[in-house]
């Protein structure tokens, strides 16, 4: 079983908007074991979207649509997969009075046009739509003695997304072979895709019954193994098998086996050893305690971060001593190591890191590090016991010397705490 | 002149990888007139994307695929365009020479599938990839005695960008009417969508020559407006003319005509000021800082930030005082004075700002602050003379409660430096 997804929409096709509830489908579809073959993005026009849901239907056995459901003129995906079918549309009762209601409980007089959203194509079964006015619509049908099965849904993501997963998801897997299936995402960070490819490959291809994705990007890489089996227990116990495999062979590598971010990891590791954290920033600017602090409850184990952008700063608020920067630069081992015995003996967390480094475009003015690399950074990690200073030449541009730094310090922390 | 752009990759039909190059291309096509009517993402699959340029072909003037150039099986976007034009293939020996230079530079032997790259459909004219090993294609032909642009570019948009630009959009340009664009971005922060439409609708309207669009999101408005003319000259005066009058209009709403983002012109400001800044901040995280110091040379007007997550840390780094906090709580009208004040002396700067509030979905657990609701927030602003504190109620999940603290404190300045 193939399909085909078909965003309606202008506002699609201009250099500013971008369909992603197809991304949220193809999930979706893919969890009920159907391919997704074709993706098309059309425009508010009815001979356009009209001719894409003929061809959608001439090469899909599924064709689901998003948007086009609204009470505008623009709102046209009823009239066009009526007409593409050559099926009547009539206006449902129950539908027109729950629009009424709706529109009497919020005290508003209705415009008639909204009297639009109660048509239904001849054969179509309703989904009510919890968080809009214009319900979803499910065809299952026959097109030149092949059985299409077409889905009308509401284009905003929050009334797409509990229609699709509450209605049409159990609503497909009757219509499709019982199946069941399991998954599991290994994280790992700052390794190469290659090396991880060459290390996993020879374990994950004798495991062919599972389908196995590698993702790679800003400083991370995920292996996504998919099973499918007529049982959830068999494919989970098969995704399990391959999963302890490469844990194995990738060991601590590995910072996480099921999905969680790495700085998830780090505070859930903090936590359990009763540690606290605080940090010293200076070229990452707060980008790393944004990170952490992102995740809700970061506060059982970050007590403060500070970002000492000038030289006066990391004296002030670190202790730092200026004859130190003077000497050997803000941008230098010694000054990410007093970075981090600063702010931990401010601060009193049991641990500390820092982050000091050049990222670009400009260079420093400071004469003691004008004359060192854009993408040089050092990071620093303090406990009671040392400190711990790492050099790093990070390639690209300011964007990716921030992330890959803050990369470089959560793993650095991770692999101490492990 | 319709355009339909075709992005070929089975990754870009899996729930992870989106086609993010048409937004580009989309973006260089208007710019030279000419709108596009339909995308269409298709699988690494002969037949289905043989028939998608089929499609393509029988219903927009300019097609313009993406990826599917390079050396595998999976490649097949030079076969597939010649076989849905009835067009031979043939190797081009200057291209082959090249690509087997490439891999002599750098002391690699040529796998023998890398020649695929070299074919060229009978009629394109190649251009050359500085970026990559496969040139692009440029066919100028007839399809049932119409006249049809077909352009293959590859997939990586560090390949796909130069070209477009510098290859593909002087070549179009030629054989489109001529015309000259010019484009204003007016933005605003913290206004409702349809106050602003309300407010400018009246003016833009009297501009039918310009287009004009309205994008929302994460508490910002802009308008864009185009004009499209013979002469430069002639558009340029027309958007700035309606900027103008809309400037008169919104007057200080608008935080920058020209496009700058709210952080630039907050450190232009500063700057032009001769003015330094710190940061207090709570439940943002370090997210303000991290926005500011996304700005190359923010270390001209940025000098420090703090984040005192805990209530210790807010009395050792910005000297709160502990009775303070027990008292009114660290969400407080006191509490953010208190901040800003703090951390305004400790680092000198002539400007401070303070955030504190709660981000959710956690409450609280000390006892001064845990009947508050998710979303209050406090944000102080201080100088020499006096602090201001504003206290707002922000809806939504624990991203937009930090995102929109941040844009309301940046705003918050902004207005105070205006």
């Amino acid at each position: 079983m193939i399909a085909e997804i078909i965003a309606a929409g202008s506002e699609l096709l201009t250099p500013h908007r971008q369909d992603t509830n197809s991304l949220y489908l193809t999930q979706g579809l893919n969890d009920l074991g159907v391919s997704v073959a074709f993706k098309t993005i059309v425009g508010d026009n009815r001979a356009h979207l009209t001719s894409a849901i003929r061809i959608a239907l001439s090469r899909a056995d599924i064709v689901i649509t998003s948007g086009g459901l609204g009470p505008t003129e623009d709102d046209l995906t009823r009239e066009c997969v009526a007409e593409a079918l050559s099926l009547e549309l009539y206006r449902d009762p129950t539908t027109m009075a729950a629009i009424y209601k709706r529109f009497a409980e919020r005290r508003m007089a209705m415009p008639p046009n909204n009297e639009k959203q109660a048509e239904v194509i001849d054969g179509a079964i309703l989904l009510p739509n919890k968080n809009g006015s214009a319900p979803a619509q499910y065809l299952d049908t026959t097109v030149d003695s092949h059985r299409k099965i077409i889905i009308l849904l509401p284009g905003p993501p929050k009334e797409l997304k509990p229609l699709f997963d509450q209605a049409v998801k159990p609503r497909l897997a009757q219509s499709l072979p019982p199946r069941a299936i399991a998954k599991r995402i290994l994280r790992m960070a700052l390794i190469p895709e290659s090396t991880v490819d060459a290390r996993t490959a020879p374990i994950y291809q004798q495991f062919p019954d599972i389908e196995t994705t590698i993702l790679a990007g800003s400083g991370e890489i995920q292996l996504h193994f998919t099973c499918v089996k007529l049982t959830h227990e068999e494919a989970q116990s098969r995704v399990d098998e391959l999963t302890e495999l490469v844990e194995a062979e990738m060991g601590e590598d590995i910072f996480s086996s099921h999905g969680e971010s790495l700085e998830e990891v780090v505070l859930l590791m903090l936590g359990l050893q009763n540690q606290t954290l605080s940090l010293a920033e200076s070229c990452t600017g707060g980008l790393l305690a944004e990170r952490l602090t992102a995740i809700p409850n970061a506060s059982r184990t970050f007590t403060a971060g500070i970002i000492p952008y000038t030289n006066a700063a990391k004296t002030q608020l670190a202790h730092v001593p200026a004859d130190l920067l003077t000497q050997y630069g803000a941008v230098s081992e010694p000054a990410a190591r007093a970075l981090a015995e600063g702010i931990r003996q401010r601060t009193g967390a049991s641990l500390s890191l820092s982050i000091t480094g050049i990222a670009g475009p400009a260079i420093p003015t400071d004469p003691a590090d004008a004359n060192k690399p854009i993408g040089l950074v050092y990071i620093g990690l303090a406990d009671e016991h040392d400190t711990q200073v790492k050099q790093l030449q990070i390639p690209g541009d300011r964007d990716r010397v921030r992330l890959w730094a803050t990369q470089h310090a959560l793993e650095l922390l991770r692999r101490r705490l492990q």
